[in-house]
C-alpha cells in the first residue's frame, strides 16, 4: 500500500455530493410518503438527491406484527426496482421492518430510521425516550431497541394510543399527546431527550423540542443522514457471512 | 404549531454546508493531528470547515488510563478556545477521552470517534471487531464498547502489539498488523466487518477492507460525519440534567 | 368461585385427547412436509390429530431472512384457511417465523419449534448447543435463542453447512455432520444436549443421541407436545394488549 | 443409520400414555398435597398416572431459604423410593427446590413447577407477572426468573402477603389477594398474563383469568404436561458433566 | 442527631479488635476444617479470635449440589449452636452454601468465601479465573458467579478434576494442576489474577502467585477479612424484608 | 513447594497490624479532608495509620465530569508523593475517580469508596439503594454501579439535590434530605440497605441506619478496610496487562 492519496481521492464524489438516496415508506399512504419526502429533504445535503416512494400493494399503515409482515415482501419488491441507481437504501418506519433482507439483496449501505435515530440521541443524552402511536406498539418498538443493542440507554417507551395516520389527519392532537407523555418521559422515566418514533412524525421535532426544552430527534432526518454517513465511508454490506445474497431458489 | 414550513427553513444552514467542525487529537503528536486533519477534511462534506488541533500540553500518545487522564483536562481547555466559533466538536481518540466533560461545558454537540465508528459498523454488520495497537488497551476498548452500549454486537478485540506512534513511524508493520489480527477477527471470533480502534490509523481503511474483503470503518471519517448528522438534524446536547453545565466553583 | 370442580370439569376435552392442532411448514416443499407430518404424529398423543399443511406459494427452503419475509405472508393465509377448526398451532420452522403476527390474528395458541426446543432442553441439562444447516444462518439462529430470552444457556451454534433440503435429499452427509458438530459443542464449546435446529431434521435426534450419548432434542416433537400443554391448560394468547387483533385497515 | 422407523416405533409407549409421573410437594401439609394432587390429575393426559407424595418430615410450608433448604433434602429421599417407577418427577413448590441436586441422581427427567409455567407464560404473552404470597419471598421469586433465564419477559412480581398454608384455609382470602396484585401487575407492571406462583393455588387459575380477562398459568398442570413433553419426547436428563451422579463418598 | 461523636465512640470494640468470628467449614472433613482453622487465623486481624468449626454429620466433602444440599441442614444447625457468642459467620467452602438461610436466621454479618474472594479480585485485576477441583463443578462455580453479580469480570471457570479432598491427600498434584490451569486462564481467557475456588486450598495462594506472576486471592484469608469489614462498619445483615427470621412452624 | 509454613510466617506484619494507608480526598476542601481522615480513622484497625491528603489544587467538590477531570490528574499527583511509604491507596470520593490510573502507576492495591461500599452492602442485602448529593451526579453515580458489575443489585439511585460541599455547611439538611430519599428507596424502589454516597457523608451512617432501621453503609469506613483486607491477603495490582505501568513518553 503506498498512501492515504488514492483512498482520498475515491471521496471525490461523495464529497461532491452526488449521492441518490432511495427512502421508502414501507406502507401505502401517499399522504405520508409526501411528509417523508418533505423531511427527508429538508434534513439530506445540498448535494443529496432523495428519491421517496412506497410500495403500490400493502397495507395503508403498520401498527402490528400482522401488518408489518404483510409490508415487507412489498417492500423487498421495491427495493429491487432500479436497485442500482441509489447509493444507499433508508426504510422509514419505525420499525426498522425488513432491514435484514434488504441487506442481503443489495451491496448498498440500508438504514432503518429506528437505529438511526437511536444513535444521534444517544449522543446527546445519556438516557432518551421513545413516543410513538398505538399504545399495542408497545412490545414491538421495544424489541427493535433491544435488537439495536441499546436498551440500557432507552429510559422508556411512551404511547399516545392514537393510530399512526392520525399524524397526518390530526395531527396537533398528535403533537399535543406527544409534548404529554414526552413529558412523563422526562419527569417520570429518567429520559433526558426525545425520539420522534414514527416516521409520519416529520416536521413535528423542532415544536416538541422548544415546548419540552430538550433535544427530539426526527428519525427520517436522522436516517438519510446516516445513510450519507455510510455512503461517503465508502461502506458497503458485509458479505462475509450473514448478508449475503440469498440462495438462488424455487418459488412456488 | 403551525405545519413544518418554519422548521424546514430552518434547516437551510445545514444544507448549505457552511458547518465548522473542530476535531481535537487529544494527543500532542504533530503528526498524527496532520494524519486526522487529512483523513478529517476528505470525508467530510464538501461545504464542511475542518479545523483539528491538539493540545499544546500533555502525552504524546495515549495508550493507558494514565496517559488518558493526563489528556483529558488539557482537551478542556482547547475546547474553551473559541468555542462559539463551531458547530461542532469530534474528539479522535479511540477511547472518547472527556466526552461526558464536555458535552457539560458546550451546547454544541460531541461525537467521540470510537461511538460514531460502533454506530456505522452496527449498520452493515451484524457483529464486528475492533482492532488496535497496545494488547494492555484491550480492557479500555472493551470498556469504551460497553459504555456505549454495543456489546452484544462486538465479535471481539484484537490487538496488533505495536505502540500509537507506530501508526505515523512504521505504518507497513501496523498494516500488516491490522490485516493479520482483522483476519483472525473474521475466521475465529465471528467478525464479518472490522473498525480500526485508533485516530493514528486513518487512510488505512481502504487498503484493509480490499485485503480481508469486508468493510472497514474509518473511525475519524465516521466522527465527522457523524457531527454532521447532528448538526443537520440541529440538535444541541441535552442540558436537562446530566449534561448541565458545571458548577461554578472554586478551583485551588 | 366456588370450588375447583368447574374448572377441573373443563378439563375433559384436554384430557380425553380431541385436540386438532395444525403444523404449518412455512416452505413449499412437498417432501419436508410429509417429513414434518410424520415426526409430528410420532410425537403426539394418541388423541391429538395433527394436520400438516404448507403454504402453497413461497421459497422452497428458507435460509435468509429473505427466504423468510417472503414466507411469512402465506403462512398467515394459511393460519386463516379453516381457522376454528384447531386447538393449536405450530410453526415448523427453526426460526419460528411470523409467530408474533399469529398470535394477533387468532385467539388459540401458537408454537414455534425453536421455542419449545429450547424449553426442552433447558430442562434436561445447564447449557446446549444448536446444530443447524447453513453458516449463514448462524446469526438468524442466534436471534431467535435472544428473543426467547435463553441466551445464557445456549452455549454455541454450530452449523454444518448443507442446505435446507440436503437434510431430505442427502441425509446421511446431514447426520454426519450433526454428529461432528455437536462434538464440537460438547468437547470445545461447553454444551450438554444438543438441539437440533432445523424443522427437516425430525427423526435424527434418536440416532445423534446414541452417537453423542448425550439427549438430542426434536424440535417438531417439542413443538407439538408443546402445543398440547398449552391447550391442556386452556391457555389462549393474551389479548391484553400486543397480541390484540390487527386493526381493520386498507391494504392496497 | 436406516431411516426413521425404529425411532417412531421407540414412541409407542409415550403416545399409549403409559406414563407414571411422580409429583412431589416439598411441604409436608396432607392438605396441599391433596390440593396438589387433584390438580396434576386434572391437568394430566388421561394414559398418565399421577402419584403425588410429600416428604413424611419437614416444614408444613416453604416461605424462606430456611424452610427451603430443611425440605430439600427430605425431597432428595422421597425421590429415592422407588424411583425406578416413575418416568418422571415434578416438584411442586414455586421455586423449584433442589431440582439441580435431582437431576443428579436420577435418570428421569426433573421438572419444577416454576420453569414449566415460565415456559407456558412465555408462548401467551410478551412479558407476564408472578402473583405469590408473602412479601419476603419476593427476592426468592426473582432468583428463580433469573435463574431460569426469563428476566427479561417478567414484568414484575407481586405478593399478596398473605402465607403459602392460606391457600388452602383461606382461599377467598388469597383469590381476592390474586385478583388485585394481578390487576396491578396488568396495568401498572406492563404484564400481560399472570402466573400463580405457588403450587397451594392449584384450581384458581380460571377464575382469575375470567376476572382479568387474561391467561392465567397453573403451575402445577404446567408442570405435569411439561414432565409428559419431555418422556415423549425420550429425554433424560444429560449425563454429560454437570448432573452426573453424586460421588459415592463417606456421609457421617 | 449531635456530631459523629457518638458514632465513632461505638467503633472502639472493632478497633481493639475483640471480634469472635465462627468459620464454618460445611463438609466433616476434619483435616479440611483444621486447614481452614489455619488459613483463617494467619489472615485475620491479631484481636480476632477465629473458632473453626464442621457439623458432625454430612458429607465428607462437597462436589455436587447433591451433596450441597444435604451439607446445608447441617450447617444451619451449626449456626445456632452458640449463635450470641459471635460477631459474624463464615461459611468456608467456594458455593456459599446457605449463606441465604443464614442471614435470616441470624442478626450478625454473613460472609460466604467466594463472594468475599470475587471482591478481593475485583480490586485488583480487571477480570480474574476461579480455578478449583472437578470439572463437574463448572457450572455450580459459574452459578455462584452468576448470583453475585459479577459475571462480566469472571474471564474464566477452569478445573483440575481432581477431588476436593485431593487438596488434603495429594496437594502436589492440586498444586501442579492449578499452575497448569492458572496458566491457561492467563493466556488463554484473558483473566490477569486468579482465585482458588476451594476452601481446601488455603496456603497455596503465595506459590501460585510465584509461578503464575501474577495475584491469587486466598478464599478463607478473603472470607475472614471481609467479615471483618462488615464487623467494624457496624454492618448487620437487614430485617427489612427478605431476610426476617423464618416465620415459626410446624417441622414434621 | 513445601507446606503453608512460609506462606504463613508472611502474614506476621498485616496482623501486626504495622499498615499505613493513604487516603486521598481528591477536591481541595480542607474541611472534608478533615471529616474523611476522622472517619478513616474511626472505623480502621487500631495498627493501621491513616494519613489523609487531598491535592493542593484542584476542584473544592465534585460534582459533574468536568470537576472530575480536573480532580485525577492532581490525584494522580498526589500518589507519587512518598508513594513507597503506603501499603495501599483509597480515593475517598463516590465516583472511583481516576482508579484505573492509579492501578497502573503503584504496584501497591488501590480501593476506591464506591466499590468498597457496595461489596459491603451486596452481603448484607440483596438489594440496596444509593444516596447521594446532586441530582445531576444521578447518571454518573450508575455509571459507577455498572462499571463494578453490581447493577442487578442496586434497586435505585436516589439525589437530595443538595450540593457535596452541604455535607459539611448544612448537615442537618443534608441528613434529613438523606432520611427521605432512603424511605423512599426502601417503600418505592426494593431497597433493604442504603450506601452513603459520598465521601462527605461520613458519620451519619449510624443516624440514618437508626431512622430508616435497615444498615447503612459508610463507605469511607469501607474504603479503608478493604484496602486492609487487600494488604492482609498479600495482594497487589495484577501487572499482567492491563495495569502495567504506563509506557515512558514525551508529555509536552
Amino acid at each position: 500500500m503506498g498512501n492515504g492519496t488514492a483512498i482520498f481521492s475515491q471521496l471525490d464524489k461523495a464529497r461532491g455530493g452526488n449521492m441518490r438516496i432511495k427512502v421508502i415508506n414501507p406502507n401505502t399512504s401517499d399522504e405520508m410518503t409526501r411528509s417523508i419526502h418533505q423531511v427527508a429533504t429538508a434534513y439530506a445535503s445540498l448535494g443529496t438527491e432523495i428519491v421517496t416512494t412506497h410500495p403500490t400493494v400493502g397495507p395503508v399503515s403498520i401498527e402490528s406484527f400482522y401488518d408489518e409482515y404483510q409490508a415487507i415482501p412489498q417492500v423487498l419488491a421495491e427495493i429491487k426496482r432500479n436497485e442500482e441507481d441509489f447509493d444507499a437504501f433508508v426504510l422509514a418506519c419505525w420499525g426498522d421492518p425488513g432491514t435484514d433482507a434488504v441487506r442481503e439483496m443489495v451491496p448498498q449501505p440500508v438504514v432503518g430510521i429506528a437505529e438511526a435515530s437511536m444513535y444521534a440521541a444517544n449522543a446527546i443524552a445519556p438516557r432518551w425516550s421513545v413516543v410513538t402511536t398505538l399504545r399495542r406498539s408497545h412490545h414491538m418498538v421495544e424489541a427493535v431497541v433491544k435488537k439495536t443493542g441499546l436498551a440500557e440507554h432507552c429510559a422508556s417507551v411512551r404511547c399516545i394510543d392514537l393510530p399512526v395516520l392520525a399524524c397526518e389527519e390530526d395531527s396537533d392532537a398528535v403533537i399535543a399527546g406527544l409534548v404529554q407523555v414526552g413529558r412523563q418521559a422526562l419527569e417520570i422515566d429518567g429520559a433526558e431527550a426525545i425520539i420522534l418514533g414514527c416516521a409520519g412524525m416529520g416536521g413535528m421535532a423542532a415544536y416538541i423540542s422548544q415546548q419540552l426544552s430538550v433535544p427530539c430527534v426526527d428519525p427520517v432526518g436522522a436516517g438519510v443522514r446516516f445513510a450519507e454517513l455510510l455512503v461517503a465511508l465508502r461502506l458497503q454490506t458485509s458479505k462475509y457471512m450473514t448478508y449475503r445474497p440469498p440462495e438462488a431458489k424455487l418459488f412456488h
